[in-house]
């Protein structure tokens, strides 16, 4: 669902960012085993995919190398893959922990980390496009969009691995959504299903949306070309935007049109 | 393809709920012998899947058992859960047979009762929606949402458990599909792909929208907070409705705009 | 990302069909050669899927049996189904090779023929289109039918087998097209994500677009009825289309208008 105002307070908002994480992962495994004791459905899952892992990258790159597996990308492969790179760079975590409070926080259907981690393809999409940005960064581009494919097959999301994302980013429901080569969003997004950031198909080169932070898209909104959405903005559901949108306007409409100015920051930004 | 008017005459429209299972489960073995016999390709996976199977419910439950498991989650393990869900509420059996009825009847590019209940993910997508909606409402969240994340997964529609739907369902092609928590929708509603009945992000709580009796709701439709869509209403393709639709109107544009208005029930209401 | 103008010359452009099917293959082995010599990580994924075929079309048949398969339609089946296909007519061959050169020289973000081959799940929808299309018109439409089904489960793309489409096509992302029984796509077409070639609902047989060649469709954009898009129209991102669109025009908005007209025909058409 789209993202509410934020309605529950962290203990752990103005700990340092080891703490953060520490804390989220704790919070993670105590909710993985209270799962556990309610459903022994469940419990082999949650073991497997939580309780058996020592550290939230251990987890998450177990989950994602099982999701994204195939009879010719084995797991094991992908796992060693996310996991490598989860532990390469601290910024990576920081961000996954980021999105896991987006996520949380921002939308009122999210009743818990674990399920967010879980079961949120617009987050697990979003952690392996970081480590497709990595590889691609690392040159290593053959196995970045053979990563980015697997990803659009497997959740339905489409992020090329050059495209540049901040953090605490929430990707809603996901299905539909396309990021191109050279799009950047910022921090603090969130993203519903059904959004495009495309280009024009007149040129080539820096030819993508530029997402300023704090932006909320609604469903089904297609922004196309090098355009800037402003720090705040809100693009309305099913919007087509062509043009540049200042800082904390809303636009809504095919195509759309600018209809409102916030004149006060909001938290999120 | 969009739903057309009925086509055919059900020679068991007039019988009980259980004759009527009786009747359709008979047509669908009877259609899976005659492909098979046409087909040897496809005669092992007629025979697993539904020739093998005493029962409608064995046979769906074995279906979306397959279709929906993981390495993580068993297909044993959904086996016996939807099995023991359809089998304890005659309710469930009875809204699937009305679903498959939908589809044979209403989509001209249906052409057996097999055909949907092998090839709709839409119709897969919303029996395994059925049987989350039981576990949520049982106080099994936990389970009902890692149902709701491998729907979305596998068939890209993404039903919260919460949401209450009828009977007589059609979600055409599906992919896309997004309801959210508070939604509810009536009987003998079709809906196409890529629609959503999401939130505005403004509220928390009741926010999602009320879909009534025979509602058609067109390809990419985007209908967003708690607003009722009346009785037979048609909802244009493409439209982002943020208001009320009042009975037998229908809604076209971005934002919707209402155009016009049938004077009479037509037989799906 | 959306097609851009032709930026390379091919060098084999003014050969047979024969030359330019084996060129096209000759590259893809070098290219997964380079690949595999500069990726360990993907040489085993590399040989299996291109080295150690000895054509184009056992390496696409092996790719798709892999894709498409499940625990209930062996991949050994579905390869054997393909390579069958593909051997029996060289004109499905002929149009693969020209949806390889289509992505390859319209789509900016593809960077060889062989990530189309491999990661493009618009391709490979469209080739499985091809083999299900035959299978249609052999009378063999449960198996068609099944097909269709398994193509929109795994790339979220829904094409009907009766659907007839031409060569050199680009489904750019892919996710969410949807195309009706009907419906017809001519040559060097290029269609984007969500784009939806539908009915009204208020008509059974004929009753899908008809898309000429040279026409873009963009991003999301919804045609229905049995309307006709004339050859090098363009259709704007997020549009509904419920009107014919003449040559070289432009549609744009929802519902959709008439915008501009180029009088010389493109070298794509």
């Amino acid at each position: 669902m789209p993202p509410g105002d934020l309605r529950l307070a962290s203990p752990a908002r103005a700990r340092g960012s080891d703490d953060e994480e520490a804390w989220v992962w704790s919070q993670i495994r105590m909710e993985a085993r209270r799962d556990a004791d309610a459903e022994p459905a469940l419990a082999s899952y949650l073991y497997s995919t939580i309780l058996s892992h020592s550290s939230l990258e251990r987890s998450l790159s177990f989950h994602l190398g099982n999701k994204l597996c195939s009879s010719t990308l084995l797991s094991t492969l992908l796992y060693d893959l996310f996991l490598d790179t989860f532990s390469s760079d601290p910024a990576l975590l920081s961000a996954t922990v980021a999105d896991l409070r987006a996520a949380r926080f921002r939308d009122p259907a999210c009743v818990s980390f674990s399920h967010c981690l879980l079961n949120y393809k617009g987050f697990l999409a979003c952690q392996a496009h970081r480590v497709a940005y990595q590889l691609w960064t690392q040159a290593r581009r053959a196995l970045a969009l053979a990563l980015q494919s697997r990803v659009s097959d497997v959740f339905a999301v489409d992020i090329h691995p050059a495209a540049r994302i901040g953090k605490g980013i929430l990707f809603d429901h996901a299905t539909g959504v396309v990021v191109g080569e050279t799009a950047v969003i910022g921090n603090n997004v969130s993203i519903l299903h059904h959004v495009t950031l495309g280009g024009t198909g007149k040129v080539v080169g820096d030819r993508h949306p530029k997402i300023g932070d704090g932006v909320l898209v609604g469903a089904g909104a297609t922004i196309l070309g090098n355009v800037k959405i402003g720090v705040g903005a809100k693009i309305g559901a099913g919007s087509v935007v062509l043009i540049d949108v200042p800082p904390r306007t809303t636009a809504v409409g095919n195509p759309a049109r600018l209809v409102g100015r916030k004149e006060r920051p909001s938290k999120n930004e």
